[in-house]
């Protein structure tokens, strides 16, 4: 690459900024490699009668999605999506999966092909009975080529240096790897490289699927012993599914931060797990459940446990993966939560 | 083997009184196969001026260890170690793991060489800088075939038939392990049978050390990354010391309940990780500690710690484990607890 690398975000929601602070500091650490100054694209909104951009701008803080956490000055907001990502040599897409295609669409015309991608998107792409990976998308909607983040990162411990790991995918570790890693590797935010870009993405999708079976577990008060065994089942299906309808990926993608790791918090601690957990004892659709909890915010969980069904469906193999089918009918057909585990007992 | 197969068990405690529990269900269940009587040896002691054995054999509850939970009548306590096992065709050793020589040295003379043995003791046996596995030293003892159970069971929730899972390692899945299974294996209590016996007693020990660990990271107030990035690390520490010291050890082992299943549930409630959550925040040795936690009963984790820390430097190799190592010195050199995460930090 030779010059300094210009960087932009897409994207300046909680994890956005929380990886702008990370990349913020890296830029300047790394000023051989980087330009210091990295643009940051963030839809515009109104707070208290001032834009957002603004009090970004001004006070170094997105105190609407990441409040109290100081972002360093060389991160730039600019609310037009083409000015922040024009002549950028590294783009980070950080932003809600539904915004993907209009986003790129917009940035087509102002990226050069030798421009690289990452995503940091977590989940899967369903698109006439078929799925595909952000990155793969980003790549042909852009005509570049885009890597993928992934890893057991809560927005706000990384944002507040509290030690963590991510993994990032590459088909190329060696060249773009090892740049992404100077982007994004701190002491605090310990990254491994590898080439499977395709299990990295599948664990991120999939891993809230299962999280909401450890949520029905919890609600139906079922013990330490039937959750172990639901979220292992879960990391299996995960493989699973990636193996069958995927080529490249590794059992070794799976004990990557990406893998086990993201999904032991995500079963910990994770809205997925909580909203499933009200649901079994409610009358209500898994959308009011929602709405009520995450103030109308969609649950990625349930949406991929969907999309995942359809898919199987299609290809009439629902029964080869009992508990992700087992989560379509809790949530969707309304079956008794028990299912969870009711096909594991024979 | 043709005949009814005699099943007897030797040990008695939370666990052991649990899988009795189980093993009485099911040779009644399989009653062609084995013998519907199961003695289990009990050692005695006296309870309100009352045997235990007269107790379990007359209420049919260990009212000391397993109290609350009814056990068929089918199981017959025995003080005799020898009359427990005389005659039996199958030998399951479920007791504490210092007394696995001195039963044994009891049992040689009354026990058949086509005698089977399956050890449920969670432990590695270091002897003169040297690991050895219980399953091979009860091979060696009794001069009979061993195989292993563990897994992700808390004894209580397999006592009340809450779901789970557990692996049963043997050199012979397609034989020996087909009767195990049937031995075990019940609609609650959903047994796999492997090869991997050597993987599957590495986990078994070593989860809690990495428990311990994962005890100091919340004692720290570390957060969920913290947490994950290290139980993965573990993880990766427990393949690690498998595949380096012992022949046979497969990374396939590690997805099933003995593995992965049981590490997260150990990290997440057992009292490795409480002892060691208190013991950061004490000036008091961890001996002290054990004692006011749990009535003087000794911390497996911390034991397994020291032992695999002196297996390791007389290898010269604690660099390559820094978990392990980090949680000895933790513990016993008084390290700062923050160094559980320093070496991950780079």
């Amino acid at each position: 690459m030779g010059k300094q690398l210009k960087v932009s975000i897409i994207g300046s929601g909680n994890w956005g900024s929380a990886i702008a602070r990370v990349i913020g500091q890296n830029v300047q650490q790394h000023s051989d490699l980087f330009d210091p100054t990295v643009r940051m694209w963030v839809f515009q909104e109104q707070i208290d009668g001032r834009n957002l951009t603004d009090i970004i701008n001004q006070q170094h803080e997105n105190v609407k999605y990441l409040p109290g956490i100081k972002l360093s000055p060389n991160i730039v907001a600019e609310p037009d999506v083409k000015k922040a990502a024009e002549g950028a040599n590294i783009l980070v897409f950080v932003l809600p999966h539904q915004f993907v295609y209009q986003t790129c669409g917009s940035l087509k015309e102002v990226i050069d092909a030798d421009c690289r991608g990452i995503t940091l998107i977590k989940g899967l792409d369903f698109r006439d009975e078929n799925i595909m990976l952000f990155s793969d998308e980003i790549s042909k909607l852009l005509g570049i080529e885009c890597a993928a983040l992934s890893g057991a990162n809560i927005a706000t411990e990384v944002a507040e240096e509290k030690y963590g790991e991510a993994t990032i995918g590459t088909k190329y570790p060696d060249t773009d790897g090892a740049v992404f890693k100077k982007l994004f590797h701190t002491p605090y935010f310990n990254i491994s490289v590898i080439e499977d870009y395709t299990g990295l993405q599948i664990c991120g999708a999939l891993k809230n699927v299962v999280a909401i079976a450890a949520g029905v577990c919890d609600g139906l008060k079922y013990g330490n012993n039937t959750r172990a065994a639901v979220i292992r089942r879960g990391l299996l299906e995960m493989r699973k599914f990636g193996k069958t309808f995927f080529g490249g990926v590794r059992t070794e993608t799976f004990f990557q931060s990406c893998g086990v790791a993201d999904l032991i918090t995500t079963c910990s601690g994770g809205r997925n797990r909580r909203v499933a957990e009200a649901f079994i004892h409610s009358d209500k659709s898994i959308e009011e459940i929602e709405k009520e909890l995450l103030n109308g915010q969609k649950l990625q969980g349930t949406t991929t446990a969907l999309e995942v069904h359809r898919f199987l469906v299609t290809r009439n193999m629902t029964e080869e993966f009992p508990l992700m089918t087992a989560v379509y009918r809790v949530i969707y057909e309304r079956a008794p939560p028990e299912c969870i585990v009711e096909y594991l007992t024979y």
